[in-house]
């Protein structure tokens, strides 16, 4: 079946090699199609508006244990990490599809508990489940959700708008929903050891919930609308911080220099990870699924948002020539390496 | 982490039970949904026309056999699947997105075959693959497939449209797909015990392509739209022609009287039905994955399609108190049972 033209393993490639490597394969015919593989979201002619279309895969015991994640989470968490995808187009989210593909081993009762997570994410996002697939499968739980959005023509933001003197902006607080998932990791590791055990969550709960219910940030675009900012690119912050801003450099010919000292890292998450021995940088720059809003802003923009609560500048871009860096603490320039998910 | 609501077992409901009740806890909140989960695509409104949203996860072990199944194929034939289901709305299909899930079993080689058939079929329907996901998997391989399409608001084809009279009408012929997945199941089988057994596929090409690399029938559109016929109502096959006249007659609320002798079976199919103990018309009534349109007309538009060779009526519509009914070639009046699939 297969030719005879050697054997490549996945893992040499890595997930973003793989998806580069076949996207130089796939050509495209519809005049409609304005942007294809390579961003939050493909983009597509219609009209006034511009048709955003994304899609994200969840494997159980690759993306989630469900030791520790309650199923109606799971199903809230696979609704918004595809709204977020639109989100960071500038978009909205209006009408997904989903499938599944189920082992014996899950009730009805489990299932429904999975779309009450579903349809609650919907209610909040006012996002409309219209169709979907299910199967069964040999091993576990595997969701595929797809989602369809829109977004107006000169509101659109992609990777690859950004330029060099631009601001780097951030949303929110980041390394938390890393540091939630060590938490459920160590008293799963402890239930296991003890089954007695009774979970210490206490004092824990925001990091919980960065990790098991995440928030898309609609209200950051809608925030940026009415300050009148249009971001000269945006990204969403699926995979980590450090491998977003890559995708930005990459894509918009840039480098980007980030100070440590500017990273938002909430007082929770940073006590935390100096309990656990994870460097709260580290875990801000490459921890990844705090679905918070990475965009760039023209420093004519800089009077809007300075006052800005929810946005925090950690940087800004550089000629691509100057490359990635961060400015520690210490003052001292490292390379910013991107470490996003390779799972192969 | 399972609330004490007790547990029903998956095997209990199947999957179109499981769809239905599922779907009852799905509530809409835009007014641009038209239909939501029920038809082969999702109908939305966009200006002078629907925007079209369906979805397919095809999973290795439940839908197709790596032994016989070439990953170039089997890519052509999961992007065939979902414009069908496009097709099926009178719609055309112009865009998709794609998740896989794979082992670390597949190397990069094998991949790019997937991505060839891909790539093939969308050439092949003009369409626009833009966008994905790729993830590890556990085991074997997962691919989901999202489509996105349109359609005139004046020619989509419901499910629910059916009028008691109507004529029911199928593209092409049946059955061919699962004689050539019977097979290549004997094939394989005679592989596993007698490895140096070379295949004996000579003779069954059709049937073989009929399994392996089925085509939409957007011919058929096409040929529809030029002899100014309007469905009342389509849906394609790829459960079962039986399970697809019940869709039809459920959405429709009415009944069928189907003749035995008027299903359209390929002479091959025929014979290799014979040969292999098959009954020819229960290949053609529940073997699926033909992809041929089933639609009705009515009773006036009889004379546009009489002399059309790609067209066979094998039935009508009656009220739905009558229920639903195969005549068989001896005259006698059976229940039309469905057997669409039920994996779980």
């Amino acid at each position: 079946m297969f030719e005879n033209k050697g054997r490549t393993e996945l893992g040499e490639l890595g997930e973003f090699g793989l998806i580069d490597h076949l996207a130089k394969s796939v050509k495209t015919h519809n005049q409609s199609t304005v942007k294809g593989i390579g961003d939050d979201a493909a983009v597509i002619e219609n009209g006034d508006n511009y048709t955003l279309l994304s899609t994200d895969m969840l494997v159980e015991g690759v993306h989630f244990d469900l030791a520790y994640t309650p199923l109606k989470h799971l199903g809230y968490k696979a609704v918004v990490a595809n709204i977020s995808d639109i989100t960071a187009m500038n978009g909205t989210a209006t009408h997904i599809v989903m499938s599944m593909a189920l082992s014996n081993r899950f009730s009805i009762e489990a299932i429904e508990d999975l779309y009450f997570g579903i349809n609650a994410a919907c209610a909040q996002y006012n996002v409309d489940l219209v169709g979907g697939d299910s199967t069964s499968s040999p091993k576990g739980l595997i969701l595929n959700i797809a989602v369809y959005g829109h977004v107006a023509k000169d509101k659109i933001a992609y990777r690859s708008g950004v330029n060099e003197g631009d601001l780097l902006v951030v949303s929110g607080d980041l390394g938390g929903a890393f540091l939630g998932l060590n938490i459920l990791e160590r008293e799963k590791r402890i239930f296991l050891e003890k089954p007695d055990f009774q979970p210490d969550l206490e004092g824990n709960d925001y990091l919980i919930q960065r990790q098991l219910r995440p928030e898309a940030r609609v209200d950051i675009i809608k925030l940026l609308a009415d300050l009148g900012i249009q971001p000269t690119a945006m990204i969403d912050v699926s995979d980590g911080l450090a491998s977003e801003i890559h995708h930005l450099a990459k894509q918009s010919d840039v480098g980007f220099t980030v100070y440590e000292d500017k990273l938002p890292i909430d007082p929770l998450t940073y006590q935390r990870g100096i309990d656990l021995g994870i460097d709260p940088t580290v875990a801000a720059l490459n921890g990844g699924e705090d679905y918070e809003l990475l965009f760039t802003i023209a420093t004519s923009d800089f009077e809007k948002i300075k006052n800005q609560m929810d946005f925090t500048i950690i940087g800004h871009a550089v000629k691509s020539t100057e490359g990635l860096h961060l400015i520690s603490k210490g003052n001292n320039q490292h390379k910013l390496t991107a470490q996003g998910w390779k799972g192969f």
